[in-house]
């Protein structure tokens, strides 16, 4: 490498390290106020967030970096970098790009205005008052359509949303993937409706110890190879992962005295993203790249721990005397019982408590509404009508109210159009590295059964971790499992797990 | 206020939030470090830190900051300024004066190079290896006269050094105050050694429950008026207390199974710094007159609380029986056998082991030390033996080895000279403030004999706290007690208590 070429590569290297230790700050600052910051002080830290923020946003969008950008893309330069480094270029432009687009003034308004939204829905969720909610909505999606306008409509203005969280999604990808979900999923959802052999669930309604349920999460994610020296685990209303570094990945639960469940499976699910960032390539510190691929590859993590190994039947061969011992005379069923009461398939209102089956249900739904949004034209004021009906359609339930219904979910309201799909992408990556896992990993499912878990963990940090954002998530489907994502594994793996159980 | 000058206020004021921001984040990255922060990140944290930091620097030191000062010096300017913003350009412009003429590559290599030393230091007190400390030590000792240097020497060299921790503060004062306090703390300490009515302390060498500690001194803030929505009390290897903002001012505590005292008193301790942090007024949120006005004025409430209070009789005269309920069966002792027993005075080795009197020798010794090394010339290969003189000289007693004598303090490696003398202010400010404090609040003793603190609290809150760095050190012990700092204050107050415990 010349010497010249050299010193912009170093300049660019510091201007990304420096971008990352404001997200590191950031993410404490964040961790700090759900895990226990004194209320008091949570006005003057909301403020400091946003200045760190605003900086944050600075840096990232400087004619500096736009410069060492330009220098490092010209063929010469280019072909001298390193893999990882060229990657980077790539990946910091499309980035600065998106951001340059946007008026630093129409991006401060937006925040401002997405926070008050935020604080809105939350009043409006409680109060079950939409009308009060919608002028609010209006106005972000409103915003969203200007950002679509200046970052360039693709195939259609609503792709433009996607590719945020999932690089390289399209509506006519997803249009395919999730038609040919549904035409699946709602006929197994019928059958398993009229077996005649609904698990019991009536164990699980119990008043469960909460340290006792503090010490099982603790065991089980050592279990699952969590390093506790590069983490910990704390408690937030809302359970949540949070990388800072891949030396501290800190995960958070909420232990709830009358479910047991909750708890449990939320800890491994956390513990799943968890796994994914503290087990990055140290190449990879102190760059963007040192994070999940995407959300959806993301979430394929913590539901690939969570469902496909956490709601297994070895799994609980393994574990369900350690969880008897653990809370004595009150779980006094068989292993089969208690797989089955955790594996119950139900239609139901609220998404966050759906089961593994019907979940892709309530996703679908919002991918159809927030296309209608924003490739339809649809208001806010046509919204709870819309979902109303959807939910009849797909679920063959109706909401009682808007907050059991278009008011449930918090991210509308910050913005986050498009992110919906990212939790069903999880589960079909997760359904389809599952399928090659079993194939290529001996035995698998008696390590499951076994408690020896880190040969899966080393298996997933081999062939999928390492690479944090070295590879998208096309490149990554199709370089684990040699295909591109396909539906049909996830309809597969629910169709073999539910026919057992309910025998259908 | 004229639209222009408004205009560059809040500019001025704008850059200074944005100073105390970062603050607030690196504050918590610090706490976050100390109190649980996974072990395997903490390299990276460490450069996310330095980023910051450096980044801080920047914004202290940018044109665009002396540009806005300037403007506001301006006689039309300032006269329209409010109190408030008139000593905020006032303190700022003495940090920006001062961080301007370090260039930013020395300030970079004295930031690695402290570092360093801390280590080192680390690894020489364990090892008892002054000679392998002693080039690092040298270098600091070169770095902190080159700042010396470029700030430009005030009377004396040592001064300068003096003026960053006790703003105003000079060695003339202070050789006449050091000078007053020796002459007679020398011969009272000789005279307690001297009497035959020694406290017994035997009671204290015993096992106490950590949880048991932590619960009364849960309790002890509680009743301090240490307000809980604003803080919270963690644990970490050395006791400190940080103030992120006025609504968030967090305190730590170590509990030694073997000794009751050290996190009781610790956390009395830690306790006044925080009350301190917590009563500043709202007005002064965001800036950086947001703090305690010196090291010695915090310092003092810190040392008030610990000691005026907390090591009084009748602050144990009332909470001696909680604490024997805390540790059924194991204090068995009288009040003024347990109050004797924490009162106990005797000369020792280690600073941060002494008593209430004798602790005053151990920093009139680095006093002394430091105007050797900064006016007098001496360099690292000169100190062990100076010490272990003084030690001798003032205490009667000398070191076995150098990690028990010139190694045992911290604050040299990463070149924190002048630092010292801050400790014994604060016992000065200390005596001086509870003068006036017997004298205009009424029946304080028996408030305190009630457990009735707040209205101490509220008196210093009232007086000192509320004022943030709105006062200088000296404006403040002026204004409270109607006086300039008068070490004759400790010396009545030490006498007198001394007097009764030793029965002279």
């Amino acid at each position: 490498m010349t010497e010249a070429n050299g010193t912009v590569l170093s300049q660019f290297r510091d201007t990304v390290h420096k971008i990352k230790s404001y997200e590191e700050a950031l993410g404490l600052l964040y961790w700090d106020l759900r895990t226990g910051a004194p209320r008091k002080g949570m006005d003057t830290r909301s403020e400091s967030i946003g200045i760190l923020s605003a900086d944050m946003f600075k840096v990232s969008t400087s004619p500096e970096l736009g410069e060492l950008l330009s220098a490092l893309e010209e063929k010469g330069a280019n072909e001298e970098l390193s893999e990882i480094d060229r990657r980077l270029v790539t990946e910091t432009r499309k980035d600065y790009d998106r951001s340059v687009k946007i008026p630093p003034k129409l991006y401060q308004e937006y925040v401002v205005l997405t926070a008050q939204t935020e604080n809105k829905w939350e009043e409006a969720k409680e109060n079950n008052d939409y009308a009060g909610f919608q002028p609010y909505l209006d106005k972000v999606i409103t915003s969203t359509n200007q950002f679509i306008d200046l970052w360039g409509v693709k195939d259609t203005r609503y792709d433009v949303l996607l590719d945020q969280y999932e690089p390289g999604m399209t509506v006519a990808q997803l249009d395919s993937i999730f038609g040919g979900l549904r035409d699946k999923l709602v006929p197994l959802s019928a059958a398993i409706a009229a077996s005649p052999h609904q698990p019991d669930t009536a164990f699980l309604r119990q008043s469960f110890d909460k340290s006792a349920q503090k010490e099982f999460s603790l065991f089980i994610l050592q279990q699952m190879g969590y390093n506790f020296e590069a983490g910990r685990l704390d408690e937030s209303a809302h359970p949540f992962a949070t990388g800072l570094n891949p030396g501290d990945v800190r995960i958070t639960t909420r232990y709830l005295e009358n479910d047991v469940t909750s708890a449990l499976f939320g800890t491994i699910h956390e513990g799943g993203h968890a796994l994914y960032e503290q087990n990055i390539m140290p190449e990879l510190t102190n760059t963007t790249l040192c994070t999940g691929t995407s959300m959806g590859i993301h979430e394929s993590q913590s539901r690939f721990w969570e469902n496909v190994i956490g709601r297994s039947r070895p799994f609980w061969e393994r574990y369900f005397g350690n969880l008897q011992k653990q809370f004595p005379g009150q779980l006094d069923v068989s292993v089969d019982q208690f797989y089955r009461g955790n594996n119950i398939v139900q239609p139901s209102l609220i998404r966050i408590e759906a089961d593994e089956l019907t979940y892709n249900l309530h996703i679908i739904i919002r991918y159809e509404m927030e296309k209608l949004i924003f490739n339809g034209g649809a208001r806010a004021a046509d919204l709870p009508a819309l979902w109303n009906d959807k939910y009849k359609e797909y679920l063959g339930i109706t909401p009682p109210n808007d907050a059991e219904g278009v008011l449930q979910d918090v991210h509308w309201s910050g913005g986050a159009f498009g992110y919906f799909p990212s939790y069903s992408l999880g589960n079909m990556y997760a359904a389809q590295f599952a399928d090659t896992m079993e194939r290529e990993l001996a035995g698998m499912w008696s390590l499951v059964g076994n408690g020896d878990l880190h040969p899966i963990k080393d298996w997933l940090a081999e062939r999928i971790y390492k690479y944090g954002k070295l590879r998208t998530p096309s490149e990554l489907v199709q370089s684990v499992t040699g295909k591109a994502l396909d539906p049909q594994y996830l309809v597969d793996y629910l169709t073999k797990k539910y026919t057992d159980i309910y025998k259908l």
